[in-house]
């Protein structure tokens, strides 16, 4: 049951409604919508009575299991990663190598993927390998080498945490932590990351259903962090000619079902490089909010994912696709977003 | 083996290849390239000595399961539907019923979808049906009003083939042969088609790799039939909240395996008419040379696909989707398409 | 809607519910079962004024869009291949060669294979193959060696038709017609098998669910060939290790769901000659009522499906296995046949 | 590269090998085989003069990258769980509740699944749930109770750990660890479970390979624990009606590649009580050396999994089918366990 609190409601209402849902034994917890008002999740559905109260602007009877994430909750999310919004209407790319490999290197990258057009710098610190005996990262002195790259390039970061312990080490210096596909459904770490202050993105297990990536991005939401930037990357297929298929008929699907904002990472989700240019096109053009992908000066000699990894130049000729594309298919559909929606703030 | 050979050859090196290749009991067929020159395709390695002849152009030794389909074997194709060229970098898009429910309505549906921007008409005459006990379609009588809508709207028709037998009656009336997902590998219908001189459209199994979709297509190639359009409809995924999941990946990854066309249907990839308009753009943004699409002037009492079928006010939105969409990418993109491509012929 | 009538209900019950369904558009089709009694199966629902009837034992309301094949139609069918019974409680296993390579390879298999213990002979003369350059069958020629070989070895035999042209012949020479698993939908294909007297394995498509497995089923049934018997041989998955994934769940599943028998084809459904032993034990386990398996004297040097193929030696080891196996579990579990089922007999 | 050593070798050559991997920085783990000789997996080539050492009986050059757990490192490894033994040849049934859901009905269900044949108590206190709104289990409370149960029944006790922080506890209480198939690639989870010295339970992921699967092993192994059976409990696919597909292809086709034990879990692996009994026989029959079984007293009222929870009585049929299918096909098939096959102790 979700239940909208009018602006210029009496406190007691709030207090009123947390009070039925613990005498009920269900879960509330509550976000603010666009427009600035408090809206309430509870995980079962309050006697009409409890609900005879001032202020109550909406109520929607319906459960369901990702409520927070649902779009009954509230129209889009913007997630701002340090000062650069995602939702907000304008294309976002997200760039940098697989795994950062020194600091230099990871500098000269930024300085390029900044230049190619991208706003929010990634690298990997933390890396889940699937074999035991590949380089698993850098760790904290990777972590140093992307706030140096950060300072440097004025490009928020985002990086991956790989388990619960992680979390806080790695929001000292990241503006955004990257929860990867193979962690979708690792419950301890989407809780440890509920109670960050920092926004999370959270990328699609590659054999995950929409409903079990909303319940998965509903974990953070209900241990208290509303900023969730979903990322769809590819799922398991049977062709062994591609890594992994991009599936973007997950984004009009997630738009529909969610207010988060959601992006698309075409490296991944393809596996070679000569595909990303195309799918990137086609992630942006099925409406997504924008794009991650992995960039290296020389690709061919990337410490890990050379195969989809790109150069700068492409980058640079995807970006100019990325804003052609924009273009020309908004004045076309209708905006997806309100007019002017609000940033959506930590509770 | 793929031989080019020279336009300015003796014919007898043309004689002397074929005598080749039956000497050494190799499958030889051939193609007319991009440029008018004739390509040899051959079932294996033919000894250098045998092709010291005048007027060899060029010999790829490689040899694909699918040779006649390969890029090594020509530029990019263009099939002529009627008098519309699909693949010659203008988008098309070809709409209509899913299965043809009577006269009058399929000629409201075809007034419909032109005025919205299509340029073929599809329609099924000849359905297949999962349940024995759904409607089949109407069988000839279908054919017939299918050919009165091509005179009454000047549009090419495309309609499904099932099984060898019908391909000749078929022939008749449409301008270009269907081959569904359910046929893909039903090899005596290709061999059919392949003897046919309607173009096919070839529907990828919603379970093949590309390597065998690209056989199937080399089945109707081998068979003496060069114009063969693809169509990427999407493939059986985990997530029952999809149909099927559009594989766009295979967009662009065929444009580097084939020289043959590539289409998209977001109807059967999504199997939700809310998602149809934004993966139809998504496809074109991967890559395709266009679209087919469902579409009823009243979808809910469409007689079958009803939840994915469109209504022709959104087949306008989408066509004027795709023609900002095209105008946008060309520039940045290097065109996929050689400067003045031929008109592939049947030899 | 599924209608039992009574052994001893007068001829006009029968006439006046076929004529019920008729003026109710409906269609209806009737089975025997396993006590020598009539049952309709109805496309839809009959009003209750028109079944007051006498000599109606038993009325189910609920439609599946596979009546006909339901359990809830009739008790277990055995199907009849020649004089060997499928289904009766005994395992019966099927073997030879992938493709029929000439006369006397297939009569020294045949051979072999009886020896071994199979009982019915299996081999292809027409094959579906994915690549248009590999041999293709011997067609006819092979039919009539098949033919020998029943002669010479007192097996009945199976082997594959692809086209609806080639039912009436294949049904001149096989005792059972296959259906591969690549024609599962070929729904042109199923109707004229439906409508020979000769008994049908149906392979399921390597994609289809069970219950697209069942309304191909329906499909023969409906046309009124109540002989089908049921081939589980491999799904396709995410693994290129195996060819295909034997999908053991559909066996008791279509246990619960269907009256027809179930085989399994470890040899398709592993594509790996070594796991074929264990998967055949596998497959009998989860209660199947036979094998079909690719057997070759020279496995390495088979036309098509060497990895797959076993030994003679393998099969009478598996043979072994499924006797002692057999043996063991019958005490077990609760016989999944009826005692004393009749032969299902074509109406 | 594996090096096995000959147990009256001089220490030098362990030492001295070791020195070389060092010295060429790659990887060494050693394990103890079969016959108590120590195996040394080296992540890559040595030179042969550094190999030029007294008492090497065996080199194997390949390297796989899960080469402590594969076939070449050592003959079939039994795990000790408590005081039973898995992979000795007999197979061992571990059974109990999903979740545990307090102390009696945890005792109850002990006590009633060692009736039936169980021979290990599985039950969870910490579980991962989609939803954060379901059960999460009653954490230590739980595992207490579980201990308790262990000293009722005499019988070991195997419960989930969900990460790294928990590995500590659990194995306080705990005789094996289980590690659940969303976590199969949580590698900081497999590094700690590494380091403890109580075996584990390592899950296959629902859609990892059999590669995938083996490196996630290798995790555990390469961190010096060398007690680790694997599991089979179904992968994803496309037929709604099963909640998994148990793949028993990964069986004998694991029996091959590594000398692990293998077990199957056919509650998670159909997701249906109905299905249970015969996908037990199946697995068995393929070759697995035990199962795992969600067992209750009263299945619909189980807190969690109730579609696929079995009764105690139906567990009694399955351990006499299971001691029935063992000593029918011990004979028939060449066993796959060396005779007297050694403990594997931690090195």
């Amino acid at each position: 049951m979700i239940i909208e609190i009018a602006q210029d409601a009496p406190s007691s209402t709030m207090a009123a409604i947390m009070q039925a849902a613990e005498d009920h034994r269900l879960v509330a917890n509550s976000l603010t919508n666009e427009h600035g008002a408090t809206v309430v999740g509870i995980g079962g559905s309050l006697p009409s009575d409890r609900l005879d109260l001032p202020g109550i602007a909406r109520v929607v009877a319906a459960h369901k299991p990702y409520m927070l994430a649902s779009s009954e909750m509230r129209g889009p999310s913007i997630v701002m990663v340090g000062e650069v919004a995602v939702g907000d209407g304008t294309p976002v790319t997200m760039a940098g190598p697989c795994v950062i490999e020194g600091r230099d290197s990871l500098i000269e990258n930024a300085l390029l993927v900044r230049e190619a057009g991208a706003r929010i710098l990634r690298g990997g610190a933390y890396k889940p390998r699937t074999s035991p005996y590949s380089f698993q990262g850098l760790g904290e002195e990777g972590l140093r080498y992307l706030a140096e790259a950060r300072e440097l390039t004025g490009m928020p970061v985002v990086t991956e945490v790989m388990e619960p312990d992680q979390v806080e080490l790695v929001a000292e210096y990241a503006d955004m932590l990257q929860i990867g596909s193979r962690n979708m459904a690792n419950f301890p770490l989407l809780k440890k990351a509920g109670k960050s202050t920092r926004p999370v993105l959270l990328k699609r297990g590659f054999s995950a259903t929409l409903e079990e990536f909303l319940m998965s991005a509903e974990y953070i939401l209900s241990h208290g962090n509303p900023n969730v930037i979903l990322c769809e990357r590819g799922i398991r297929g049977f062709d062994s000619a591609f890594r992994f298929n991009l599936d973007l008929n997950a984004v009009p699907a997630l738009k529909e079902l969610t207010h988060l904002p959601v992006i698309v990472d075409p490296s991944h989700g393809t596996g070679r490089r000569s595909l990303v240019p195309r799918m990137a096109m086609a992630g942006m053009a099925a409406g997504a909010d924008g794009l991650i992908l992995e960039v290296h000066p020389d690709p061919d000699s990337a410490m890990c994912d050379a195969a989809q990894t790109i150069t700068p130049a492409t980058l640079a000729q995807i970006q100019r696709g990325v804003e052609a594309l924009h273009g020309a298919l908004t004045p076309v559909f209708e905006p997806m977003r309100a007019p002017e929606p609000m940033v959506a703030a930590a509770d």
